[in-house]
């Protein structure tokens, strides 16, 4: 059974290693030739929207899921009226809007931080003055990992940081749209993920704590520690929410901020989650298998932590570490995921799981402390 | 980094699983273009010991290992010439070879069922003549799953179970010889894996207890019930001595029957094993990812157990369980080969962890209960 997936980066590869031992085989399609997931299965070279790639995409797959949910719409309605396709084009759309998204949480009752769209220079200075500062202005669409993003610090709202916001966004806006966001005080970042299978059946994974830099995430813990029982209840109403508000099929992820004793909705991902990384070793079931066995229709998987209960995952960004010292860390699983360093690039992961919080969290900081490695210790090409 | 492989079977395939999030690639040479390596890698269809395929296999190739050990001399002496090649070659050639499999073990002082060689029909009556019956009859090469065996039962030596042995095994005589092996009435057929790096740092799994039906591997479990501490340490001499005297670089793995309290060593395999299957959601470390860092030179990766501290794997034969009844067994792990079934065919298995050994072969068992599944259910090619 051949499953068409549209990306070809290191999520799709992490489908690919966990869908392979259920006897699928892979086909994806990323704009370069350098995609990973080319590693472990068919690369279709094109543009996510050029009708024949999409079309050599398609040829015997059963099925078409996504890497990631910045796709063209032309491009699903096309896939959907030649092949199943899952998550649906619905959970697609909400997933590439965050204006789209905010709606749909506060439709739930989710709560969520102070937010206003904007479309023009004087539609943003009103939507910063609504909200106040600090506050962060967003792409509409096409947001990813810190990019297009401006922030204002607390403070009066001065015309030169607006007209230098407009500068820097002008292009998006144009494209989609912006969205002014109060920038939270939040206590910790969580969040959520779930399975939903296609008849309706939900699994949600441990909550995750999450730490980000720069807008890139650099650890994930689960289950979060110290989160109280209330707190987490919300969570997976929140995701159980907007699962079944979209009839959604697959794994969906919601990033969330604790505040104090607020929990508010940031933002949801229709796809696998970088936060769930730590499922391959930690979970009984990965959410990369989970997720193929939902949009496959097939019974889900156990989201019950493994491993001795604790998990955490280190993200690794620009470059790995020296590959001799991390490889001779004992009970660290490492994840390379094949691609030449680059600034900010996200070139693998590593997990610890255990029994005991502290001890999971030492180890786990000693990747974070490894020396880079020197150019062609991993030997990759590129 | 790519990684060669001779052989593209499953062994392969998990090789190739384990390795592609350490940054490797894979690519297998191996006679059949349905080979399932070619899942996850790069193909070579061709003979063992074809140049051109061989000078193909080893294109870019940093290192060429092996998926198993009957492979023919002159190939490992031509790849050797062109390319790293681990392990070594005295190690497939006692793992090519029963007798001086024998020899080895016997020179280690290694306990050993009473055994002989034979080449012809006089040999073969006076061997079985020695060793006495019950006994077995084996070719000394290529022997694998059972096929090439005859067996003669408990009482007087016929001459016609004499003549009959001969006309079925005299061509593999002519070829590399017979050994005739005493039936050994073991209480328990074990199996101890170890991986030794290329620096002679050495890491042993905990001991496997193994069960065989037709001369095919069933169940394993691990660690082995109730074993003595001394037939532990007894069995981690063994393959200590064994990899040490051959410096031995990956995985080897030797099959043990306990009796009583005595502990003989079977056979050996310089290579992953199907008893250590388990260690893929068992250990910390798989034996796939410990042969990969041992053959490269990498730090090896911990034995100790993971997932609970026990495991059992099943192997699915001749026909894969119903998908979906398969699947829905929460907590058991699939792993399907993406063969086409055919009788007696290893197509994949399954694995359960936990921390109660009881509660584990109880899952185990359920997935040896399930029924067939009926023609299309795994959807594979072939």
């Amino acid at each position: 059974m051949v499953v068409g997936i549209l990306g070809g980066g290191q999520l799709a590869r992490m489908l690919a290693l966990a869908g392979l031992p259920l006897g699928l085989r892979f086909r994806s399609l990323d704009p370069s030739p350098e995609a990973v997931a080319g590693h472990v299965g068919e690369l279709v070279v094109g543009a996510y929207d050029d009708p024949r790639a999409l079309q050599q995409l398609v040829r015997d797959a059963q099925l078409v899921t996504f890497e990631f949910e910045n796709v063209p719409v032309a491009a699903v309605r096309w896939l959907q009226d030649h092949v199943a396709v899952a998550p649906g084009p619905e959970a697609l759309a909400v997933g590439q809007d965050r204006v789209l998204e905010k709606q749909l949480f506060a439709s739930l009752g989710m709560a969520v931080p102070a937010w206003q769209p904007a479309a023009s220079r004087a539609e943003l200075l009103a939507a910063v003055r609504t909200v106040g500062t600090p506050c962060i202005v967003k792409t509409r669409r096409l947001g990813y990992d810190g990019r297009g993003q401006v922030r204002f610090a607390a403070g009066p709202i001065l015309d030169s940081a607006i007209d230098a916001a407009w500068q820097e966004l002008a292009a998006d806006a144009a494209r989609g749209g912006l969205i002014v966001e109060s920038f939270v005080p939040f206590d910790r970042e969580l969040s959520v993920l779930a399975a939903r299978s296609r008849a309706g059946e939900v699994a949600i994974y441990p909550l995750v704590e999450n730490l980000h830099q720069g807008g890139i995430l650099r650890r994930s813990r689960a289950p979060a520690p110290d989160v109280p029982p209330a707190i987490v209840a919300t969570a997976h109403q929140f995701v159980r929410a907007v699962a079944e508000r979209l009839d959604y099929t697959g794994v969906l992820a919601i990033e969330l901020f604790l505040c104090g004793d607020r929990l508010l909705a940031n933002e949801m991902a229709p796809r696998v989650h970088n936060s769930g990384h730590w499922t391959i070793e930690g979970s009984v079931c990965s959410q990369f298998e989970n997720h193929l066995r939902a949009v496959l229709g097939l019974p889900l998987g156990s989201t019950a932590m493994a491993g001795g209960g604790v998990a955490t995952m280190v993200n690794l960004i620009g470059a790995l570490p020296e590959r001799d010292a991390l490889l001779g860390l004992p009970g660290v699983h490492v994840h390379a995921y094949g691609k030449a360093s680059r600034a900010g690039r996200k070139l693998g992961h590593a997990t610890v799981v255990g029994a005991d919080r502290v001890a999971v969290d030492a180890l786990a900081a000693r990747v974070g402390e490894l020396p880079a490695a020197p150019s062609g210790d991993w030997n990759f090409v590129g």
